[in-house]
């Protein structure tokens, strides 16, 4: 591991990451939606906009998955992440619809060592998405693991 | 909608459906993670062995929507599903590895009609999931909106 991987001493409280951008398109939510989550307003932009959701949108658990993604390109990716033991929260505030842009960011809010696994610890975030109308579509927070740099390695 | 549709009204607390059997290919995760979550235990059997996961292991985030598809095929696919304002909690209690067999339930835990828009309830529900070890994978809390039978309608 390079000095540059990002280990649980670089999550700092308050530390920020920027997400996205991330544009969405309809066939992206169909597909997604005919293999996990096969609902009317998931499918088709005529039932979407019959539905309260105003449009052809997204499942929520597929813009949890693109989160997801950000989170990796952003900053997973060129981390020592062990995996995570789930998610304290998640809320879809708005509909994600085809179409719209997201970015956002995710903000360390508490790290502390793993008593169970010595050399891990566990960063709890705050992960936020906003659409190209600046209206917040989902926040969550989740608890993420990562190595902790070895005593022969030098801090960054 | 015919009377064998599920209304908010069907869903009464300790109701219970049967989710799954659902087999989770090495294939499956691999696809998953390579759109969503490009990390090396989700992607390769042997960095998944090198983890403390223990094997080729699916995405917390493929977990999910797994889990949406068997709400789907379960209930909500024959239902006034309107879709749902978030997740309360996300536990990821085990590792889903490649060949698993997942399977499990959700159970109503509360139901009340939704003050801000009339002719729909929100119901709180917990899902869980076990593999073929009868180990709990997941379990998680989500509310989950549906519409009402019209007074025109007889009740099931």
């Amino acid at each position: 591991m390079s000095d540059a991987t990002l280990h649980f001493e670089d999550f700092v409280p308050e530390r920020q990451f920027p997400l996205g951008p991330k544009i969405v398109s309809a066939k992206e939510i169909i597909e997604f939606a005919a293999e996990f989550d096969p609902q009317p307003m998931h499918l088709s932009e005529a039932a979407g906009k019959a539905s309260i959701l105003g449009g052809l949108a997204a499942s929520g658990w597929h813009t949890c998955a693109m989160m997801m993604r950000m989170i990796v390109d952003s900053f997973i990716g060129r981390s020592t992440c062990q995996g995570a033991p789930g998610v304290e929260q998640m809320d879809w505030k708005k509909p994600v619809l085809a179409g719209d842009t997201l970015k956002g960011f995710g903000v360390v809010l508490e790290a502390r060592p793993l008593k169970s696994r010595p050399g891990i610890g566990i960063v709890r975030m705050r992960t936020e998405l906003r659409n190209q109308r600046a209206e917040t579509v989902c926040i969550a927070e989740q608890s993420i693991m990562f190595r902790m740099r070895e005593s022969g390695e030098n801090r960054a």
